[in-house]
């Protein structure tokens, strides 16, 4: 009998303002479920997808099919994969969509093949499902998504990713819009060149981002989640940015940003009591903008992918 | 009797490949010096100056005397300053020649004003003194001058210097061709734009280097030093720079590069024997490219700006 598996990958953070295309956190929830086996087809077959209507089955249009047959293209294996994916997180939400699916993906991939890949090269796995949905094989979601915490993509080529220290009062709230920003949108109007002065105010935000990590400083790592470079072009893309933001620092966050390409806006925070603060606040201001919305607060998450 | 003092201020390695503009560490020598009282004629006077023909005793035209002249319009006290300079470390030298002199003379007056200022403020004049003699207020020497070890400036507006942890056994090695760089020439030189991806390279890698000296993980730190902005354009300038730097790494460098912005080049090492080794072999090529030079090889240095 087929040894079949489920598996979860939770949705993460991205760019965390000063961090573009480098910097991630995985949230506690909302997740990606698969469910997974080893089949000797040579081939991927997705039976099913559930809560989410407009992904396709076709396994070379679908991010967990891309994942699947680039494992089965390098590695050389006869097997195939059959899947079922459940969609926890809502396509085009900013909050590692694909990214949980590719991660779920290379992971329970992993785990059916006795543990063959390191993390980092599941992180390269996932990443093609990423060029799939994005059109670009950025890490910042799947990397996070696989190592959990806080990760760095320090280089692209090669790929390395290097797990950040995370600070045991570090909350996360996540207000989700309902509208849809495709990625590969939010890449496109964002300046091909930027000045090095930005550069430079960027990199020294990141630097002390990562310096107030480690050292567990929350006011250092409040005054580094500044975005030069992404946010001044996204942000008009998102309706209520502006009011969320501005209450969610009013009511003590460390820092509030788009996660990734949005529409999702996030708010770092010291502590949950806070972070529920902050959740109400930005609830109340998006809610009297008149746009629906979901909302979620969770710690970062130690974990990234696991067997469930 | 008036208070006379004596006091000394490290040569510093700003950038460090990764860093441009924000990070900075102090050496252990050599160092600019100066003598330093209070007087009550409220002007600043520099009475002489050793070790350097070229600089002016002109208040107005001296780096010295632009920050203690900062010093007291800024504070609005009524004392002045009687100053003997003696440069150890030479103009144009790229390891913080101006910017050692700066914090000296911010560090002796905070000195004799019973420390009224506080690191940050030391700092912020002795970048009046860059501003002079670079056209430039960068902060990436004058902070590692005058707090010691490693520094980032995470944000010059308002000005927000970090001191960064440094690992045991982090040595750097130096070698100064005897030729000048100007700082004004060397800036000018750089493209004012750089590409979206050229920034994303070098601000993970600075990610990989604070997190790898957090970390105390060399081998992270090593693979972090990497200058994608600043080196290519300047090492052209530096006579023998592509030898010495490929024999310091063959020879077990963590990395090296260009120190500020140049002619001098650091190396980075793990440990004194290594260090020792890395500079021998930087020592004997650009001995073989026919160039003079001086040497230095100096453990990160704890303490910057010192009493003596």
């Amino acid at each position: 009998m087929k040894k079949r598996i489920r598996v979860k990958a939770p949705a993460t953070v991205s760019n965390l303002n000063c961090g573009f295309d480098v910097l991630g956190l995985a949230l506690n929830e909302p997740c990606d479920y698969i469910e997974i086996e080893l089949t000797d087809t040579g081939v991927v077959e997705i039976e099913e997808i559930r809560g989410c209507d407009s992904l396709s089955r076709d396994p070379d249009k679908n991010v967990v099919g891309v994942v699947l047959q680039a494992i089965i293209r390098n590695t050389g294996i006869s097997s195939g994969f059959r899947v079922c994916l459940e969609k926890g997180i809502a396509p085009g939400s900013g909050i590692g969509s694909s990214g949980a699916s590719a991660a779920a993906a290379a992971f329970g991939a992993n785990e059916l093949m006795n543990g063959r890949f390191t993390q980092t090269e599941m992180v390269s796995f996932a990443m093609e499902g990423e060029k799939l949905a994005s059109g670009s094989s950025h890490a910042d979601n799947v990397a996070p998504a696989i190592f959990g915490g806080i990760t760095l993509v320090r280089s692209y080529r090669p790929l390395d990713i290097v797990r950040i220290n995370v600070p045991s009062e570090l909350y996360c709230a996540v207000i989700l819009p309902e509208t849809e920003i495709k990625t590969s949108f939010a890449r496109s109007i964002l300046d091909r060149q930027i000045a090095l002065e930005t550069a430079v105010r960027q990199w020294g935000n990141l630097g002390g981002l990562v310096a107030g990590l480690y050292l567990e400083d929350y006011d250092l790592i409040s005054r580094s989640l500044e975005d030069h470079v992404a946010e001044p072009k996204r942000a008009p893309l998102i309706p209520g940015f502006a009011g969320m933001k501005t209450v969610a620092v009013e009511q003590g966050a460390l820092g509030a940003g788009i996660s990734g390409s949005g529409p999702a806006v996030f708010a770092l925070c010291g502590g949950l009591a806070s972070a529920t603060m902050v959740l109400n606040a930005m609830e109340k201001s998006i809610r009297s903008a008149g746009v629906n919305f979901k909302s979620y607060l969770s710690p970062v998450s130690r974990t990234g992918a696991v067997t469930c």
